[in-house]
Order: structure tokens, then sequence, then C-alpha cells
């Protein structure tokens, strides 16, 4: 039977989660109800979260049970059966709604070091400065980065986000703004997998070397297969005469009056039209209405990166104009800002 | 390409769906957004539905997009952003939340009739009196089935359920308070599928026969199978140490106070119980947590009838109280009240 991961200190294998401000937070508001939510990635170690805050404090823990997919989709049904919530592993997004105020944020950093990664991604660089970006799960290694990279005889230009980021450097998979308006050629992504570095190689048209620290491989991004793709999907769309416009429920994803335009803008080119409201984009949504493609206003990633789930085109806002022979420059890669 | 199916005067081939009702208060509300809210087996004719609705008013129709389970699974986000909710399909059940207000509810009748399957099911009822009760897709049919078995030389007891239903007679799969309190020894269901018989010898432990008006088919409910695969679920969830308790956040589902008590009746008994607020009830959500059972006080046929897609078992409250001793009488349905 599987066994709860000890927290051993608030601290997990992989990643150092600093539980300690929430007991801190959770004894001193005195709150008897405490909402967890955490990435699917983390759920396993809830049960020892749970068991240590309830061990360590009076309140009773409400496991959130929904996946979650960022700060953009913190659950706000949470917030209104609990007096304060835990969000674990994303930095704080949202501001607006009064639940909101209700959210801890307690990030999820890798203990993975970055310097052998960064090091071997030095023979990938061609530019002696590069932009740098990494994910919140990394952005605690920035200043060894820097000292990598500059050992290697390389400047890094680190950039302040917008206001869907916390750190200088940090990206997101629906956000770039940390990579843009800087005077580089080359950028150099720290962090796992090929979701971020090929979102920030659509956004910037540059060159891109991603440098993991768990695997410690690097590569240079290449964006011609998903542009292929998505080129692809837009032709697949062309003929569709119903089209659904998705716009999301999540707090951090929803887009109503993109969606608004979205359907305007179908209507004025003779497509039918459909505006649905949802929270979970999902391929039997799309079944059961019959329709002929999708525009998503949702996470920009379920069009790039879930189109093989799918049965008809999905396609991003940009997309779409592109569809209707609205935007005739480059490909735009869809963020939320 | 798909084509939506054509309304027709508001009508649809196996249903008679009201929208004129819908389409005056539309106009006589001036709402200028409208939400429209459908089950799974009616999303095929959102798209006419929302045709009709714009042509002949001049509101914008924002269609729900996720799964609608029942009346208990009421879009009160959607409520949130329209200003009149058009929820085909149920009749009405909740009440308190201000949101609630803005909900039109549409049933749709189901133009099959119910003559032959009534008539044939006359054959395997003994009684001459014999406790009657559908679902509310057949409830104006209720005269006729009076009818049909008065013909036979059958009396019809036709009783009022609780607040969760409309019409007398009418039970729903989580509510069988029609049926109850009633001097019979035998039940005739009449209506689709076997979902609701099932529930309804359950319930109440006498002699059902179900006649599908649909099929033509008539049978005596078997309860014998399901209560072996139940017991053998409270069983197999024995052993369990780590127990997820399931609360809804589904307007008519939600049974916080229930799941509360359970965590701590398993507390008690030495277990490790962890309180999880969901919406959907899916594998993948207990996979992730790592719990080796579920007791879910969500909608109760998750457990009875979804048992077989999850890995672990999943119990209804009163099995759960079984699986600790608790309760030495017969098996109890878990209802909703």
């Amino acid at each position: 039977m599987d066994r709860a991961p000890s927290t051993s200190g608030s601290s997990f294998e992989l990643f150092e989660i600093g539980l300690d401000r929430a007991l801190e937070l959770i004894k001193k508001s005195d709150a008897r109800t405490v909402g967890i939510q955490v990435p699917e990635g983390l759920k396993r170690i809830v049960s020892a979260v749970a068991k240590e805050i309830e061990e360590k404090t009076n309140a009773e823990v409400i496991v959130s049970g929904d996946p979650c997919y960022g700060a953009c989709d913190v659950d706000l049904d949470l917030c209104r059966v609990a007096e304060l919530v835990i969000h674990i592993g994303h930095s704080e997004m949202l501001e607006g709604d009064p639940q909101l105020d209700k959210i801890v944020y307690i990030e999820a950093r890798m203990r993975a070091s970055v310097d052998e990664a960064v090091e071997k991604a030095t023979d990938l660089l061609s530019a002696r400065r590069v932009g740098v970006v990494t994910t919140v799960q990394h952005v605690h290694k920035l200043d060894d980065i820097v000292e990598v990279l500059k050992n290697g005889g390389i400047e890094a230009v680190i950039r302040t986000g917008g206001k869907r980021t916390t750190y200088p450097g940090q990206i997101l998979g629906c956000n770039y703004e940390a990579a843009r308006n800087m005077d580089v050629e080359e950028y150099l992504f720290v962090g796992t997998g090929q979701f971020h570095p090929l979102g920030v190689a659509l956004a910037t048209r540059k060159k891109v070397v991603a440098a993991d620290p768990v695997t410690g491989n690097v590569s240079i991004m290449d964006t011609a297969p998903m542009l292929k793709r998505r080129y692809g999907a837009i032709a697949r769309a062309m003929d569709a005469e119903r089209i659904a416009v998705l716009a999301s429920k999540k707090p951090g994803q929803k887009r109503m009056d993109l969606a608004r335009k979205m359907a305007a803008l179908g209507e004025e080119h003779g497509k039918k039209m459909l505006l649905i409201y949802l929270d979970r984009v999902e391929p039997e949504v799309l079944i059961n209405l019959g329709v002929d493609a999708a525009v998503c206003t949702a996470c920009p990633r379920i069009a790039l990166d879930d189109q093989a789930k799918y049965s008809v085109p999905i396609l991003t806002p940009p997309e779409f104009e592109i569809l209707l022979g609205l935007r005739k420059e480059d490909y735009l890669l869809d963020e939320i800002e």
C-alpha cells in the first residue's frame, strides 16, 4: 500500500516547500479551516502536508481535489469554504476577487543545482550577451546562473516580467514578458521540459537554448514542427461552419471580452459561432456539441500542446484571425497579459 | 459535417422542449445575456436552441460547456455572467443561493407513449395495488399509466416526493421519497434504463417492475448483483489506512457536514482521513492522492454505478458505517434529501 512521503521538516525530495511560513500564518490568523491546493505533480505530498498542518495547528484541513494547472487556476470554491488557502507550487498572479485575499502562495523550489546544465549550455550559445529566463521552481538559482555564464564569458540579461509574474526572469507557459524588449539575439532557458522554452522561442522568434537541471540535457529549441502543426490546424479549420468559442471560468484564464470579440469576428465572416463558458476544456465537450472547430480563449497552450487529443482543430485567437485573413504578418503566440 | 438538428418549433425528435416559455421570459425580462445549460444527452441540440433564442430575442447566448448530471448540478458560474439561465431537462430542485433565482427550468418531455410498455408490465405485476414512480421525462404521462393499469385491474398508488422533486410519483437517482411510506408490496417504474428502477428496488427492498416506453422492454429488477458488488467493495476497503472523504462543490450534492462526520468517524476508528473538496469525482483524483479507499458524499450513484472505473473502493456514507461496524441492520441506500 502506498505511504505518504514524509515531509521531513516541510521539505521533500525534489522540492523545498517552505511550509513554515504557512504554519506561522495559520497560527497567527487562528484559522480553523485551512484549504490546500497543489498542482497534479505534487498531489502525492498533500496528505503529508495536511498531517503536518493538523498536528502543528488546530486547523481542519480541506484539500482541493480538482486538477490545478497554475496560479491562473486557483480554487475560489475552496476559498469560499476555508478561512485560509495554502496554494503550493506557484507564485501569486491574480487580484480583484475578495476571495483571493485568503490565499497564501508557497512556492516549490527545486533543489537541483543548475551549474552543470548551464555550463554545458554555454557551448551552444554563440552570443556574448544572452537573455536569461526560468520558471518559479528555479528562480532562486538566478544568481548561480549569472555566475556560471559570467565564468564562461557571457553577460546575462535579466528583465522583470509583467503583472502575472513575481520575479525577474520568470516566465509562464502563457506569458513571456520577461523575455521581451531585450536587446539580445539569444536566450537561455533554465528549467525542466520543452513546454516553457518552446514558448520562449515562439514568443521571441530568436535562438533559445534550454538547459534542464534535472536531466542535465541542453538543446536548441526548434519551432518549425510546432508552427507546421499550427498552420495545419488553421488549414483544417478553414471549412468549419460551426465554431465554438471557449471562454474559461478559471480566474486567471477568463477572457470573456476576447471570446466575445472572436465570436463577433466569426459571425461577420459568415461562421456560426457558439459561445461556450466552461471550467475544463476537454475533447468530449466539442464532440458532444458537434462543432467543426473551436477558438480557445482559455489557456493558450491547450491549442498548441493538446491538439492531438481533439478530433477538431482548436485555434488560438491570433490563429483564428489568420484563418479569417485578418492577420497577415508572422505567426503570433497567444499570451495572457 | 454535422448539422445542428432543427428545433422545428422548439421541439425535437424524442423530446418536447417547451422553449416558448423561456422565450417569453427572456423578452419580458429584457435579459441581454442568456445562459443555456443542458445534460450531456441534449448537448447536440444546444446550437439550435441558441440560434432560436438569438433570432427571436435580442439576447446574447452563452452555453455551459461543463458536463451536467442533473438539477443538482446547476452552473452557478454561468449564473454569475448571465442575466437569465435556461436549464433544460430537469425539474427545479435547489434554493438558497441568490444566483439560483436566475434559472428557468425547462423540462424535456419524452414523446414516447407509455401505454404498450405499461400494459406489458401488468403481466409481471402480481399485486392489485402498486406504487407508481417515474422520472421527470415521463411524468406528464402519469394519467396514461394510471389508466392502463386500471384497465388491467390494478390500482395505482402515487405519492408526492420530497423537496428535491417537483411532481407526484417523481424519483431521482439519488432520491426515492415518492416511493416511500406506501402501503404497497410492488412498484411499477416507467422510464428508460436500469439506473432509476434499480434505485427504487434498493431503496424500497420490494419487487420493482420496470417498463421502458422507448424499447418496450419490461423486467423485474434484481438487486442481488449490485448488493454483492457493494459488500465486495466494503470488504476490499477493510484494510484501507488512508481514506479520502469526497465532498462535492456541486450545489445539489454539497454535503460538507456529512463529509466532516465521516472523516471524524474514520479518525475515531484509527483511519487516516483526508477531506477532499472537488467538482468532479474522477479516478485520477484518487490515484494522484494515493489513498487506499474513498467515502463519497457527492452523488450517491458514483459509488454504486461507477466503481468499475476506480482502482480503489468507493463507499457511500452508510457503507462506510457498515465497514466501521456502526450499522448492523440491512443495507441502506444513500440518498440526498
